[in-house]
């Protein structure tokens, strides 16, 4: 799970909720269903409502919990709602990117909460730009609506497969109409998205924690290509794209999706232990303590203990209460390395050889300090386990991680990395062992940060930049 | 000038600023030029600005000096600003409505800053949904922006022109774009829109008090159906519609305007004036008083005075902190008349037969409480006088005055009025002697809501209430 | 009337309300009382309520109608109630200066509110201090409120009279305990104060207005050196301290107090019409216009027009909207003379001979740039008449006027202060006149400013800015 | 570490930070400590600093993180400095409440920081009430502050050492004045108070969490009844008052202070560990898994595991973003037990036979719903293990526990207790487990909940409740 703050991980950008459920209070289910789902943004939240005639909306910068009260809850009346929750992402923090985005269209009033990423943005900005539409905004979410607003067909469902035709990337949606609600995900399949049912109702949501916070039962995954249309009849299967090849984010199962989420019809949890196995059987070695980077890396180290049987302790303390501070430590603090995030537990450490598992490294910028406070408080050996391979190439597909460039593992090889970090050794997974662990085949995923091997081709180049260079909103 | 708080006046809606000043600080420039055009609204302001290349843009609910501070006005850096105040009607207060509205088009980024309304809006609103453009408000300003993004013409001039061709009614608009600054006024000229000179540079404003404040110099009044488009080549007038005939407001001369401002050339001032000459010459009475309802009728109230001879002085003092409250008056003391806006002035009423002059009278129900104030302070006598004639007759241009069953002339006699507001004699000055009294001719003034000649026809009914039950975000 | 923003006038510090009226809603009438009292200071709002039992309070930073929303108002409970409104200095505006401060004490729970300004406030601290009690602000109402609590006496009659026996200076007080309200004006009466009945309850507010707006009806001024005591039996008068000598604040008859104030008994506008009558008797001079500096010259400006028969006319139109910005000019529109506040009607100004009525030069510093903008609107001559002496000698007080250094009259001479202005003549109105015109004895006022001759002799100095430097809240 | 939001445990009330250190900057380096003692307190935070002549402070409601940035930070300057984190309780919830408190005292500035409560407050404040000192709020550090200001004594120590004589109950304080830094501790040492070096300087703090964060190095305990003075001779001990006998509160190595803290000497982990350890020895079950209520449980439940044998892991996964929301669930969620705070891991818990582990048991309304939540997701069978013997009194330290007729174990048998919780087995450590597991005599703490025998006696009943009767301010 994603952490506030600074720290050297993956960066996800959104967790999307929908739900159809007559007599239910569906904006306050969906308020639950985000606070659950709060782990894959926390920039900004939004709720779209329908009552079947009139859509209304509420969406804000902030948590979920700051964004919403009873107050702007209460005119979210109706039965079929969607949700969103925003990645923070620099230099586009920014309401006019908040989502759901909401546009009246031919064919009423229409609200898309968008995961995921396109490739070919640019070249579909250009398309409706000529077309004679104006786009008020940077993102991907605008312009999703934007083509459905204008796509061929007199049914929703068709629009929606036309604009599944066009748009190139990372997509699952979900989509709110007068009448019915719509569930969508890209051919590929990048970024997760299930239903579930509610009490007679319908759910779907980014990850199943978000049905089981609800009391919902997860039934399926949303297939690749495929488009959900649940209205009063009920769910019904539409194929909205063929699917080429399915190409699930690994990073799922590695660090986003919450540990008691189902994924692939499997638990996240499972696959981190595996992980953590596969770890140890790859990379063993002599040591009195593992323990894990808290909290993402938790799993994955009771795994490695369990297979070693080396036992499992703790050797950081974090912070509960750390937030966004803007506060800067001054020079000294810095070189005694303020440990906002984490204080050490010498008792469990001194004298000790720790293995210590991280869940990635990014940059490779935060490791180092860690392994030095490790060091201070009397580790006497720190072994770095890393349950998922080296990444050496950046995501095209939304996910925040880091230009080529700043990725460590990209310019360094491990021993190299392993004298950056100064640790006693270093172990990452093996991409096979990735795939043992979880228990799945390669052609499952999306593995193109650490293969180079994308999906769907190289994606447009600095395109957001050169576009904030004409417009923008503060 | 309208006041904030409850009162018995039309409301108008909108001012609109550009410049277009190489070596200035438009932004500020701006800033201040809205400040004094704060009068024609108080809901929400903003700026935007071109530095030749990037479009960027600032606007919040509020003042002007609420909205803006040396943190978010320092971004606006460029030599071509818009700006923007909007009055605030019922149940359209939200951000979304704020303007100027802000796209990116094929032609490039693009704002738009509108004073008015259009009367065939759902038509328009029809047809750019049917073109596949989906909408995110019910605001004409960005009906307009949306239509200049798709008209025909490769440019601006070209669709500025095009749009002026489709879309009718009040438009005074200041358009920017990368490279340009835009004047439109429709061909009625329904909202006064004039051009400046600063240092150089260029302006155009609303109304000439923000030409003085900022120190510009007054060229002109933009024509009915003229574009002026300022570029680094400086101004060019271009035809952009045929004007039918001159339909200037002409409640920007009873009272909208501030009363420096020039409106076709002549002064506010020396027009209110003349209606309390005129006033006095149509309807005489003895009386030892003339008061002013302040502050919009001081002035017509100096006028009345000096035509007939009977001293002029203050009877109500007005308070000069009132804002917004959400405090109500309970019942006791809304028996007393909980006197939030005036006082009376008793030493000034004590046995006084009191001349009253107020600019309007739209529903009557300010009135009545004020006279009886006055009678409670000592009043001998009360006669209303009026510096315009009854309003019978809705505006179908943007002022927000009433439904013509709140208009209480559409219903009621002068006599019957007079008995409902508690005065001894009641004067409406006449239609002729409003134009008398400003010294222009009826062809130059849309004086639809006297006569109930509309000059571009009965309008679309019931348009935005009907949107707004479809889509709404709070 | 005070107003906000830049002004060349005396400051004022402070409104006080009190009331005691079972049935009522009190917290809500101090709220409107105080929105009528708003002109005596913007800075913070309070108000305290007791239930005969309970005291409640809620105060903070701002406007009466920023401070309190029906959800604040709602706790405040009760039968006896005070208000304040404070006046922003300098330096000290912050949430512990705020008013009423509140006090828990051994007969029972306290609160004050204090209008004016102690002149051995610092002697009183060191007593305090020295008999072991802990200040936490700088202000004089804390002072008070702590000498109040540690008083001899077992009653809070006897306890009020003894502190008046110890302060020195101007404060006009409302006290709020469980069971009653105490009215208290020190043996001067620098500071206004009176008396009214409002529904079989009692009120005491600082000027008359409040007692309008809300229905009550004016009594009588609380004397000098008078308490008065309003419980369950109503009021008594006790005498509090012998009173030396009468010394009321003379501006506010010119400048301070609302227009439809009365103060000993007598109307605020009709005095101001008699500074300007008198003002035309001492200073006539031949002219085509006489206009007041809006909004607080306004009303001489009539008197000085019906005494010599000279026409009555706008010359300035006032920004009503003007608030606090933050937004400076830059260099060019400092130099064009960036008219935030006032406008000038050119109409009324072009080829006059113009006189130009201000209620008080302090600094000097903002009339001549208003002259300048009249020159170039192209009056002729202008003249500047003053209805009230030059002012010499800072006040010692609470007014907040100006060092001896920073007041122009103590400086130059009336020619040298009308060539600094560059108006073609200049008369101050003399002391003699001022007491005509207002039409009561010198030994009514403090006439300090004018004459250098303080009541009660030179106070402390620098008292605050010592404190201020050693304990500071943000 | 106590959480926000609902949760049933004891709650502790504030954390207390002081530093003297030339040439560092103190205001920041508070703000880390403050940060790293964020569990003890999240209501309000504040620091006030000393120059050595000047003294000021910022203090706000909030986190942390949210009370200070930059531009509030950067005026507090000095080389003294003192925090406080508040806890939040209900009905007290307000500014004035806030610390550090500071007065002007007559031998200078004073501010105090407070952890802990006095049980003759009623008395004390009585005391200075009669001595004529008025109290602005219900709070213990304002009762303290004034009594230092007015106590005997020409230095600070002796106020200090005199005070210590009058106040009867827990008190941590740090004081800051002018040119000195005091740390005092009561006499039987109720709260914990540590000192240590950082750089020259020197520093003192509830937990030693925080000098880790900022680099200090821990020195020792300050000792119960100890006064150190730190001045710029360094840090003197002085007697303040005679210990009588020790009696730290053990719910500190239970639940209070963060792992990696040190009391005693000893680190917080190891002693949770060993309740673990112990917790099993007295309380074997057969099972496959043990686990504990995160995050607080964790380390009882790994000491559990290594003493059993039997393997350690989640069951139930945190939501890391609960923070305070005001949405309720409605009926629905509340019945299918909307899972706000923790979601379970099915995968774990399938068909096992579960050990949970929790640290206390207070009211018993949460543990109930945990498992059934257990057992929804398969747990066959629950064992419940609590590292803490029966709480069967209430606190009268300032703990905010409960009432005694809200403590369960103080109305029920454990097997009551068993069968309300709804486990299949119970186990509460004994008194003496508790002590064997931290490894300290029962003459080093306050077993007061426990036992019921408290160290001071029986406190005053109901003091705060009828004071905050006579004045409130919201």
């Amino acid at each position: 799970m994603p952490e506030r703050g600074v720290s050297d991980r993956p960066h996800e950008a959104c967790g999307v909720f929908g739900i159809y459920a007559r007599g239910e209070d569906v904006a306050r289910i969906t308020f639950f269903a985000l606070y659950a789902l709060q782990h894959r943004g926390q920039e900004s939240a939004g709720i779209a409502v329908s009552d079947g005639q009139r859509v209304s909306m509420h969406k804000a910068m902030g948590l979920v919990s700051q964004v919403f009260n009873e107050e702007n809850l209460k005119p979210l009346q109706g039965y079929i709602a969607i949700g969103h929750n925003r990645y923070s992402t620099k230099g586009s923090s920014r309401l006019p990117n908040a989502q759901p985005y909401m546009l009246e269209s031919a064919l009423g009033p229409l609200a898309v909460a968008h995961n995921g990423n396109l490739i070919n943005a640019r070249q579909l900005r250009q398309r409706l730009l000529e077309r004679g539409v104006g786009l008020s905004s940077t993102s991907d979410s605008e312009l999703l609506t934007q083509m459905l607003a204008g796509a061929p067909g007199s049914t929703w469902e068709e629009r929606i497969a036309h604009t599944m035709q066009e748009a190139i990337g990372a997509y699952s949606l979900t989509i709110l109409t007068s009448r019915a609600l719509y569930a969508v995900r890209d051919p590929w399949g990048f970024r997760p998205l299930c239903l579930g049912r509610l009490n007679g109702g319908w759910v779907v949501a980014s990850e199943s924690c978000a049905l089981t916070t609800i009391g919902a039962q997860y039934e399926r995954d949303i297939e690749p290509g495929e488009i959900v249309a649940i209205d009063e009849r009920g769910p019904r299967s539409i194929a909205g794209a063929e699917r080429t090849r399915k190409a699930l984010c690994v990073f799922e199962f590695i660090y986003f999706a919450r540990p008691e989420s189902l994924l692939l019809g499997q638990s996240i949890y499972r696959a981190r232990c595996g992980l953590g196995r596969q770890l140890a059987i790859e990379h063993p070695v002599e040591a009195d303590l593992v323990m894990g980077i808290p909290d993402s890396a938790t799993t994955a180290a009771i795994g490695y203990a369990q297979e070693s049987g080396i036992p499992y302790g703790e050797g950081l303390i974090k912070n509960r209460y750390i937030g966004r501070t803007f506060i800067q430590p001054d020079d000294r603090l810095r070189r005694v390395g303020v440990a906002l995030k984490f204080n050490p537990l010498p008792d469990n450490l001194a004298g000790k050889r720790v293995i210590v598992v991280d869940d990635s490294i990014v940059r490779g910028n935060t490791s180092g300090p860690i392994v030095a406070m490790l060091r201070r408080a009397g580790a006497r050996e720190v072994h770095m386990r890393v349950s998922s391979p080296p990444i050496r190439y950046p995501c095209m597909m939304g996910v925040d991680m880091a230009t080529r460039e700043e990725l460590i593992a990209a310019r360094q090889s491990v021993e190299e990395i392993r004298q950056h970090l100064g640790v006693d050794s270093l172990g990452y997974l093996s991409l096979e062992g990735l795939l043992a662990g979880i228990g799945r085949p390669a052609e499952s995923f999306c593995l193109a940060c650490f293969t180079g091997r994308y999906p769907v081709g190289e994606p447009e180049e600095e395109r957001k930049e050169a576009f904030d260079g004409a417009m923008d909103e503060a």
